[in-house]
């Protein structure tokens, strides 16, 4: 198996009108507008779409109507007179988002495996999965259909990822879980026999560590999105469409019910739950259950606005 | 030298009898069951052991009773009927732990430099050791019998291991300190001319960081672990059989005597000594000298105790 | 392009007076003494230099007075007696550091491209660059002159660093920024197709991520100094001669100003400025605008003077 020229980008410009199927919208102004791309407001050409996003404010919505941009995917309630070409839809980001993905793959996407990926013997490779220089499979790694390694991911024996997921570099998936019993002479290592079970369609960001169950399995859901630097312990349980930003820490035996949030450097300490749909503020650490559906905030990480009520006297007290 | 295949493993069950010499316990029922592995209590089969932990309640002794494992370690008062076969151990997981080593190595042990690892000429590589792919030794390096670097590990020219050390995926040791003086003009460079200097039998955990001293060593001592994400300033001065959970970070020239743990993304503001014996809660941080033994918590962290009087006293005022 | 053999170090001794010269200070002592280093106090010998502290203690003043080092760099006002061989300048470690630079590279330094780092056709790699093993250089990439990657960096299609950069091992720069929107079925990724602009002469620590744009480019000033395992965000723009410390964290679309300072695991809930030469206290979070020179700590982010008042007083309560 070789590397493979990458597919060459979907560059055909497509109508307002076609996009507006495409997105499920409706158009306001000339369908015929030839779009190529999206950008930014401040980057946007003739040929670019671009969106406004519902909660603007007004001087924001005003620049839009100023704004080069070929094409505005607005909310209906938006503020936009005639002058700009217009696609009105319910998530103007998310019809972006899709108009960006048919232009634009994130990276020149290649195919193979590169002659300076390491696969073992006894690991097993989908179709049309790129691994990029550098990356080590152990034996009886798992990699789905469609997957992307990027330089120097490490997986450990025994992992398996799901189909469509996407690796970062430097990335190390199946490391040892830390496990030790003190001996009284030392610490006395817990061999970690365990594995990482990841689903479909899961993103993991660079530089993220995910540690191998002790027994049984670390388990990842199917489309969920870890950032950068996320660190996950041995036999967490994380559900699907899970979102870990930057720099989370979670201890071992963590469970995460499906759909939480959890903001920049959140953290558990451990064998606890974070129900499903939470959403832990930036820094916020659970040191016991959330349940589901409950916003938190601060260390112990507890209802968000009482954190917010708290730090608000404490502050008062010291002005 | 070549990658060497890996040495099977112990896979000879051994009697409840033999095991129960091998940990120095008594054994409660059938002295001739076959054991030949260690699980959770979930994932038990009749050939396996679990442990009882000696705190769990009264509900999780009772559920051991009747788990599918061949054999339970347990302590001495645990509440636990004859129709379990049962060794009695002051430190039922220490047992565990024992017997899993013998019969599971934690990854399958290769010996050797892997081809694409890279050892510099003026590098010292002992016997028994693995180097996997992608490892680089800089110029000086010396690496003790039996250790084992894991792919992507990068050390730094003039870094030296104990015997029996074990590396992490891309793990680095010996970057360069933070050391800059500003000039007026910039941030001019102070050349870190130090080097590393790890212990015997040290477990270094993926993507964590050591940096060189900028003169004399930064020194870890015998016998500690290091989770994944920890990053430890120039010229830290780690004591013996110290524990740093995942994403601790220590500023340059902290000292942590013998034995403290640090919890996860604990950490130190540098120049300081955390005393030996100390335990830190998670996210605490260091801001001057902890005395031997304390238990702290907290960020300036202080006594355990009162931080959690004083969490509990502003939260009662925000309720 | 071959690794050639490094340069010899610059060993020849320097007299006292010729180092007055090249720091623009005033001897008092023996100005024919040769010096061939820069040590710490507890390292020096007699052909070595040490630099005392302005603020240090007399404690410590008094024990330069009788340490082995050849010659003391220290401020006009420190109290050294006529038996040491003195130097005085205004900023002793700032002399410390030129001078040390002068003798040592900090790390031997080779030129050229490893034979295992990888430069893809479309990237243009400068003058006297090193580029170690295992470094990736993705399409499109501009390395400028002098620049140093060591092993294992991963530099994604699309990012330029300006001339004199040094980027330490397995950092990685120009993954995906984390942006993503709800479909109602799964986190649609929205392609990142903007870059990396690194300016000059910055240096970036081991396994730091720095995330590609969403549309624009994320931008790093130059004379920036960024430790180990720092995250930055996608489109943030970080001014010129910025200081961030290990484990720092600033979310997508952050803007710091010239000069700031920020200490370690401080961080930016993104959207936000933190203003120039302001200086964040360690793990201190901004979720609003920092004012240009405010020194700032906690979470959220104020006056560092109200922060320790009100820690002053929460912990009165509790004592």
């Amino acid at each position: 198996m070789e590397y493979r020229a990458p597919a060459p980008e979907n560059s055909a410009p497509l109508s307002v009108g076609q996009i507006a199927e495409m997105v499920g919208g409706s158009v306001e102004g000339n369908a015929e507008v030839l779009i190529s791309g999206v950008q930014s407001m401040e980057g946007a050409n003739a040929d670019d779409a671009v969106y406004l996003s519902p909660g603007a404010p007004k001087a924001v919505q005003h620049s839009y109507q100023n704004c080069r941009a070929g094409l505005v995917f607005a909310h209906p309630g938006a503020d936009l007179k005639t002058a700009v070409c217009c696609i009105r839809v319910p998530q103007p980001a998310l019809a972006a988002a899709l108009l960006s993905q048919h232009f634009h793959l994130a990276q020149p996407r290649l195919t193979g495996i590169h002659k300076h990926a390491e696969v073992d013997d006894r690991a097993r490779v989908g179709a049309g999965v790129t691994l990029h220089r550098g990356v080590v499979l152990g034996p009886g790694v798992v990699i789905g259909d469609g997957c992307v390694l990027h330089p120097g991911v490490v997986i450990y024996p025994g992992v398996s990822l799901g189909a469509g997921c996407v690796v970062h570099a430097n990335a190390v998936i199946g490391s040892d879980g830390f496990g030790y019993e003190w001996s009284g002479q030392g610490h006395e290592k817990v061999p970690q026999i365990g594995a990482v079970e990841i689903g479909r369609g899961v993103e993991i960001g660079a530089c993220t560590t995910i540690d191998r169950g002790t027994f049984g399995a670390t388990r990842i859901g199917d489309g969920c999105i870890i950032d950068n630097q996320v660190q996950i312990g041995h036999n967490c349980q994380i559900g699907r469409f899970v979102v870990l930003c930057a720099q989370v820490g979670l201890s071992g035996s963590t469970e995460v019910g499906d759909g939480a949030i959890l903001g920049g450097r959140a953290a558990s300490v451990g064998h606890l739950r974070i129900g499903a749909g939470v959403r832990m503020a930036g820094a916020a650490v659970a040191t016991k259950d959330v349940p589901d559906g409950m916003t938190v905030g601060g260390y112990p990480a507890w209802d968000i606005r009482l954190e917010q009520r708290m730090q608000a006297r404490i502050r008062r007290m010291a002005r």
